[in-house]
């Protein structure tokens, strides 16, 4: 099984940090590869930041699908370009935050988010309100570290977001904290051991529901809103898109 | 006041449509200018030519900047890019499904959409969701014509369009009807003229919604999650974006 | 256009301030003319008082409709009979917390209300249920000053409501925040100033988007639950009721 | 223990039907006393009908407070003033509608509400949110009856009502069906027999949900937005209500 | 009438206590009987112990159907085995917390719950969105006290309710609070005089519910999902339970 | 890595067919051990079922403690005693009804359950509203056939189930399909075939789900409400829940 990890930005540093985690979590039949855009935002911390990622997002499927990829995940929080990159594939496609989301409530009643900018806090929640999750959230908590630090001064970033998980285990009345940047993927251990609650981490919590739905043979359904888009031109830089058809 | 209307695909003569029923309306010191990316999708019909309609978006709204637009319109019915939009300025951008949902709930208690393809309808319902006007929409549907049809077919797009609102209109128990594509904007007479019910029209709506804020001399929140986004670098064929600053 | 803004109590100098705030707003083409009922409370604190003003907001329409006005203006943060003014009219009615929650969803993902006395926040609080924009608003506050010191006060009441808009700022995630009584429509510059956040006033804003559904030739529905009430016999006080026929 | 039934319209034969059927199931020791405004509408049909009607029900709750009433029940589908009437007085104050949407999910998982005219479903609707009961209910069902006809030709009216009654049952998925209008308060029996499934009648469950909170020494909370309003001056034909103070 | 209050745990002193708070709220004509199983926990304080309780209340209604029981009081605030319970009767069937729930919100806008333990509170915010009224609730508190140590330690135990009962009248903005555990019915008096707010005791509400729905002639529907379960062959320990048919 | 599944019902044919189903879609590395209690109902079609099932749900997983189990799947699609299960053990629990609505909300944006019998549809709906999943399922359907027919009448349940299958598909605007009975687990290839859908089965899907919070290292919170239960006697037929303590 080959599983297309797709880190929206275009962070070499943080593809790799998204890569092992994905690889350290995977099945023995699983392939992970790990890829990012060639163009796009270098981290992602706004609205903006994420609407031109989706077009990264968009680029890395169709490579996907050339390359006969099983599953893919969308390894940022926001989880951009989710239902426009279903469209383009009969393969499942999973976006982190919806994973760790799911997977935070087969282990809890009720979990806290921490991210990473407060400015990103609202992308958390709007994607709880969608996602029918928003009651089994207490809040969304960011430790106020832009997401490069993450690769930059991991050491202080892990503190902070350390600092503000026991701050929600001991505010929050939760029994599990999930992640909120793809980021993070690989603090999850030292997370757990200072905090002491179930820590969710998306990336690892999307592979494993990726594994999942291949191994069930459920696919992206290809019936109503999500089928394959409309064939059309497009003009200018994006005629690359024009008359699209499923190989 | 400038108001820039944004027709996020790139069929002139949708643009040409949209422009014609936004000035129609427009106030006597309102100034319309109607425009559409130079790159992107002829026609918006599923979550993929959403997604990439965004980028255009955001470059129109770049340019709208340079030339001092007081207000923006983003003139499709899926609002493609609207918070990323609203980062961008200090304008107010409104959004033609928002400001059609608004106007209905003003003057019926209960309304229904219709829309162009099946496949759009859950746009407009996850918009619905998000807007916090579920309760207020009794139906969805949608007119089984390609956005395009509206121009090409005219007369046939708008039997169809007259036919599902008269469904909901002996159906659904409302008071109002709301139009669910941009491209119908040069419709609203002769339906309402056919069904009998207010008519409400996103392109036209937002307008006068987009006059009303630079009335009362609101601008979009820089304080929070809509600020400007924080300058970085962007990649490849994104490197425009890079290190943008407000003007 | 003329545009009838109803103070729905009958303190003449909130009436004028309201009706200075409108005139304000209004565009050039626009006359306003801002009433109080000749009966009822001299300020609205609590369900009580706003039960018995609607009788006033009744009678302010239908002198209104004798008058030949074209949209109207409830101006009482509560929107007192909003449904049955729009039942006695085709001009389209519109409640100041109605108008200021609209208004504060297109420049803000989040606000809070800052209003006069404890006990009326749960009025807010159930108009922001019924509108669907509960989970836009994140907290609804009270300065704790009575209606009337507006007016009787107004230097130790911009004082107070300052405070708490200056908490809400601080405390609650918050882009905008809406004032929460009509009583507030002048303060709305010196609020800005002072706080550094989009401040969004109900009775201006009402006053826009009445010019802008008139603008939009939108009325309200007669087909379904707005039509005109069916005549019939009211006796004693209200026998003046009976059998009412739109003119 | 001496419970007041309010009828809010001012048809005598009504306040008739309902002070029987209240009577009907009162407690031994419970007398019942049944009113009507003198001032109002023969019926309420609409939210402008509805609006008035409050007024009545006001001065029947300071009536009753005159007369040491311990208990009062408003005995029309919408709750009209539900609020202002708990105000103003430390006895419990009771809704059919909502007493009818307690008791039915009580015997139940799921109802219908069967009310008369098409247009006053909206308020069992808005009603039914504002309660937080919608997912209880399935469907909000007219008779097509104007009210009064339950007076004027009520063989008729009861067969139109258990019509519609057998469709909720054959077509909701439901497990019993409550009675949608004050009028409607002696027919319980034949629709029930005439039906198959527990029919919920209001003001009939109103009587024993006041008898209920009378018995347990419950009383409208006095604490925070139903204490008593403000003492304050009214003006004109309403001087009446000036600083109001309890007994 | 013959009122039968099941106490869901093992505990005879509690069950005395329930049966005696039941007692001093019945009419005359009611007579109570407080039972409790003879297997189970002797308190319930987990999702665990809940489960098992609920095999008890079904023997106890089996039991009571035998006595020809009116109706059910199911006395733990877990409302546990409830729609099972209502299945294998026509009586009505009524749990306190429901019963609490409807009670609050006839007689303030907004209510807290005071429980005993923290890993409860759970169960009652499970129950409060299940019946809808998680908006009347502004938050479940927890005294922090085992349930025993209502009987063992009482005086410590009202010590520390009626702190966390001031706490919630102080911080939550609230008109009442519901009492959340069975064992607190005999304290009411001493709760509300300490507090100086209405308190709601469930076992009480419930009481009077079912005397109120007796009274009206209301039985649980045995149409639909509520009706008498398929008699069917049970195995093992509870074989007891095959082809059960009702009486 | 070992999976028990738990068949909440004695009925050793469908345990069997739940095995197998769940061994079919097992990684090489896990160990499917499908069992059902010794005590219990021979099928699940009611609230009461359910109710007792719970029981031998409790001493499955108690069984499995014994054994070293990993994970635990519940297959019974009202995941009955799903949180009390999870206070027992430290390893994931999962129902097969959140794991099909969580799949499901994977690979479509909304789908329609098909269960068995009409009385049961209201314990998915209950479900659904618990998961936060209402708005993502149009419809719950039922076949209207007795569980144990499909084991006694596999052919005729198969055709009943596609009949409503294919009406679901034609009627609700859906992309995938969820099956509402753990019965159904060796149908969903030909249900797939017949009806052109995704189908997505429970026990299958909480299988995967299992191996993927196995493989996460994720376990159920022991932080919390879903902590081992207080250990306290338990009485009479239930006296060997007693002081219970993690092993």
């Amino acid at each position: 099984m080959h599983i297309r990890v797709i880190n929206p930005n275009t962070t070499q540093a943080m593809t790799d940090t998204i890569g092992t985690a994905a690889t350290a979590v995977a099945a023995p039949g699983t392939r992970i590869s790990a890829t990012q855009p060639s163009s796009g935002p270098v981290s992602i911390e706004s609205h903006f930041d994420e609407a031109v990622s989706v077009l990264g997002v968009i680029d890395e499927i169709r490579a996907g699908e050339r390359d006969g990829v099983d599953a893919y995940v969308i390894a940022c929080f926001g989880d951009p370009g989710l239902n426009a990159a279903r469209e383009l594939t009969r393969a499942p496609v999973i976006g982190i935050a919806e994973a760790a989301f799911h997977a935070a409530t087969l282990i809890s009643t009720r979990f806290s988010v921490v991210t990473t900018l407060p400015r990103t806090t609202i992308i958390a929640e709007h994607l709880l309100d969608s996602y029918g999750m928003a009651s089994r959230c207490r809040r969304v908590r960011a430790a106020d570290i832009p997401v490069l630090e993450l690769e930059a001064n991991p050491d202080l970033a892990l503190e902070r977001i350390i600092e503000e998980c026991l701050k929600a285990k001991q505010e929050d009345g939760i029994g599990a904290i999930v992640l909120g940047c793809g980021g993070m993927a690989d603090l999850t251990p030292q997370i757990s051991a200072a905090v002491g609650l179930p820590i969710v981490e998306g990336v690892t919590a999307a592979v494993k529901l990726a594994e999942a739905l291949v191994g069930l043979g459920l696919q992206t359904s290809k019936h109503g809103d999500l089928d394959f888009p409309p064939p059309k031109p497009f003009t200018g830089r994006f005629a690359e898109y024009s008359n699209l058809t499923p190989d």
